[in-house]
């Protein structure tokens, strides 16, 4: 069951809602922000007229039962979508976001050097990790805070906000203390108590797909951190796992209109993770956005045969530059036009 | 091994080069065109004098072995790429080609409208089902023969050449006396007897990826074709399988720039079948284009709901009149550009 | 709409029950055998009044609607299950059959030895291949009518029926000439064409299934034999594309009883293909064995490291010795306590 | 590079061994036992005179390189295979060990009933969730330490070990005092936060395979608790996600034989989820036995259909008993002649 507030309704409309419902003994979670808000029953029987009771508070616009289990991630719960403000940086609006960076954080000189690429190259979100998950416990797992330090004076340097990838619980206080955005990886994708723990933090959150995981169970990831009362969350596609190994992963970017058909949530994709072929980045970053992406996470390098980790799929900042301008190119060339592209489902 | 003839070489030349071969015990096949020839090495060894002995002959650029498999259908046999002339149609260059049509060929007055209809889009071709591979015995399996001859009128009235599937060896020549350009379905790709009669008609082929074929698999399955003598082969990346049924299939657009990397042969996309949703036909056609397609074939009908198969993939005139719009802005904003996104791989 | 007949029943019931739906402008097909029969109603609607009306006829058990699309495949159709005679050797009954022998046929006298090794390795039928899909244009193809000669020649002295494979329509006629039983290929499943002309020369079809088939369309695909009026089908599970390349494909063995539970008719599954590697073939006979499977087909060739084709997955004769072997004593363990392991669907 | 000790050398010849290492600034790792201790050179250079030098120690048995990633996990570490003992059960030897419980921990009497009934049926170890991973930030949880403090009651009561499910870093002290062995979900198979944290606890771990997780990830992850001192480790199989869901995931048994022959660690399977289909369960218990598993693993509730969870997949105690005997015919029919069916890879 979903409540869809009117948009000049108030706080304390809102919270008569919730309240109404409590005294009943339902469970409730809600998303609000300027101009739209709505609340979820997450447990506990509506009866026809109870709902009918509901539609009737003060600032309530529509109540209607939903067969979607994500309820406050699906597309009604916010029909005008989502915009993730990230230090400035507006991520799900009508242009698109370049992040960029290393895979990983080598050392204080190499990173400034970097993001200072990737702002020349015109990206506006600098990427980098500090602590990497390996697949070998005997390779290099990352510098860990020390990396996280170095991000951050990065940043201070470029201005470019910085997204990086925390891997554990206890890892959330000193990841949200520097850096502006979180990432869950695709291995963690279901990996609910860091989800519950990096929702807390109250940070913008990029949340990949797991290579294997449904379009359903993506949006229930997503639907733990909305209830656990963070709504600054960006979908990240990187590629599934499927039969063919030319490629690393597969990208997979029917889930780009299809995520922003089903959900209010701004959706980027990785053409790095996704493909894993340097050869192969520049073209499935043009055909991300023109899927409808709200932007791109790439893997950049000043010399990517020397980078630590992933180099085969780690493009060179001139590449990077003709992403960015092609970027524009693209959007300018299907933007006017790109609504009626996803039309909303009739659910 | 491959040998590729320089671009002014003579037909005698060809003839030399093959005749030294044969002298030797050593099978070949070769493909040739104005402008290039390449002749490969099928069965038996070439001693390293006899690559330099060949290495200067009259007329032979380069004597190189070769890792792949597919020998005709690699970039290499052909570096500048193939187009497919199909009645006046040339898929392989910088203007995308758009198919459209219906599923199946319901009546000769539907099929009248439906390719009017697709004229008036902007479509450039008519594709339509007359042999239809169907999952039931007990469904409606086309109307054979006399579909074909509805196809042959409705071209002979819009002028828009006609592509149609082809299912067994025993239906190529009637399917050819009719069609302009026959369809291998992706239940068929492996089918080799199939390939080798269709190569034999001499008309242009597009050739469907299987949907669980790896790029390798679909490339031999090309030089089944090549190595009958017809060259005039499009390749289409119609959806893999795999572990999602949120969309019927999953459309593999990581294909796209990696097989034209591969292989001199166009390549378009089917995002009908490859999303199965018509909601996502316009996105993925767009994103396919950004990837680099040649072109895209989609299933069209006046009125989708009432299609006799795949309704919930066809998309309206109106739908396909913004994706033949779209499909020209996108390639003008990304064309002047397109060529150094494809690296020739260094094999 | 599935009708029943009872296990008294006449012909002339049969005939009264298919006659009344053709008058009333219903199609039908059948199965029957002795004991039982099954018409089911593949085209027109039934209405309850009729369907009442039929369940009075002459010898009528049962007139019910069904949800599933493979109306004589299901096991419904045919409730105590479908033996398959092949020259003699009985398929689906509690003894599982090995079939077993070379993936090609190389020469007369290879041939002969790798007979007679089957047969005293225990094995009941033989296997070979003498025309070959191949996904390289410019690989060994098979010896054709030749290849079938010699395995007729085998199955003579030896007295093991032989099955082999048939790729194309027009080769069904000089396959059925020779062979005992038909093979349909995996990347044949749902060549319509093939399964419509296999099922027409009336012998027994052992129908692989495909390695992207889903267990519907498998079904589906056998349905096309039996609605051919072929009953004499046995299933085949022979390894899935999966995305994992440590095995060349991954043997589902839930299959077996999955098909057990859905269908009446027998399977067996090809260790050999479902790993393509020749040191878990045994482990993996017992397996399937143990899952339910009516038998097992095996690569084998006195010295696998020479065989011509697939030799990583080919065993040796003694190997085959020890899984018949053990075969025997897994079902003599199992058996007296097999039948409540399958219960049957409730539909 | 692999240094495999031989069986009578001694602690001091071990630490000779590593010291050496230490000396010339490589890294190692071990793991040891009564019998056999390998050591593994997990950083740095070994030059063939050293390999050389270090096969001259006291006690070590041979020095060999590997192509392996897994160097402790692999096969050749510890040839005659490893026993983990839990609370008095072995796993890994002859005997295959059943472990069976509720999916949830329910409550104190429903968990006590359910232990006694496994273990009436015949099963030796108990399993139950008090820590759920739920898709739905909605759905019940689990009952956190109140769940464990009932399995060790049901423990206590029934003399049968407990395994339970651990979730996060944080949890692993709170679930090794109450449980026998810590189990590692399918979801944190790649969760290295977690399995280090459960190396340390010294605990027996069971390590479920990621759903799609190839076989070398899943011993990689194996590798992360072997490097982290504890060398008590089963595997367990538990389903692989493929293109067909006409069962929940696919149970992938041929996994089985394989981590038999590339890594000296037990390995179990799970039916419930392999399948998801409660009917599937006991024919795909049989399967697993006999391609080589050292146990099961089920899903087992006094009333399946009132499960709070996995209903669908959860068998009766009868089942549970039929199969527990059904295992030991089983494995009484093949195991005398087990041992040539899994041949020791030539690496």
């Amino acid at each position: 069951m979903l409540i869809t507030m009117q948009p000049d309704s108030s706080a304390g409309d809102h919270e008569s809602v919730r309240m109404s419902l409590r005294m009943r003994g339902l469970e409730c979670h809600s998303i609000s922000s300027s101009g739209t808000a709505a609340i979820a029953v997450t447990a506990g029987k509506v009866t026809p007229e109870l709902a009918a009771e509901l539609g009737l508070l003060n600032g309530v616009a529509h109540v209607r039962s939903t067969a979607r289990p994500y309820l406050l991630a699906q597309r009604a719960a916010r029909p005008e979508g989502t915009i993730v403000n990230v230090s400035g940086v507006r991520i799900g609006g009508d242009e698109p976001v370049i992040m960029a960076g290393p895979c990983v954080v080598e050392s204080l000189e190499a990173t400034i050097a970097a993001a200072q690429a990737v702002r020349r190259a015109g990206a506006t979100m600098l990427r980098g990790g500090a602590f990497k998950p390996r697949t070998s416990p005997y390779s290099f797992q990352g510098l860990g805070e020390e990396g996280l330090r170095i991000l951050a004076v990065a940043r201070d340097l470029t201005g470019l906000p910085v997204v990086t990838e925390v891997m554990e619980p206890e890892q959330v206080d000193v990841v949200a203390a520097y850096a502006d955005m979180l990432q869950i990886g695709a291995r963690n994708m279901a990996n609910f108590p860091l989800l519950r723990r990096a929702a807390a933090s109250g940070k913008p959150i990029l949340l990949k797909r797991g290579f294997s995981a449904t379009i359903e169970e993506w949006l229930m990831s997503a639907e733990y951190i909305l209830a656990g009362g963070n709504d600054r969350v960006v979908l990240c596609e990187r590629g599934i796992r499927a039969f063919d190994n030319s490629t690393r992963f597969t990208l997979d970017l029917n889930a780009v209109p299809l995520v922003r058909d089903l959900s209010h949530l701004p959706v980027i994709v990785d053409p790095s993770h996704g493909t894993g072929r340097r050869d192969l980045v520049e073209r499935m970053s043009m055909a991300g956005i023109a899927a409808g992406a709200h932007g791109l996470i790439l893997e950049v390098h000043p010399d990517p045969d020397s980078a630590l980790c992933d180099s085969a799929q780690t493009i060179t900042p001139a590449t990077l530059a003709s992403i960015v301008s092609r970027t524009h190119l693209l959007t300018a060339a299907l933007n006017p036009l790109a609504e009626p592209m996803i039309p909303l489902a009739a659910d």
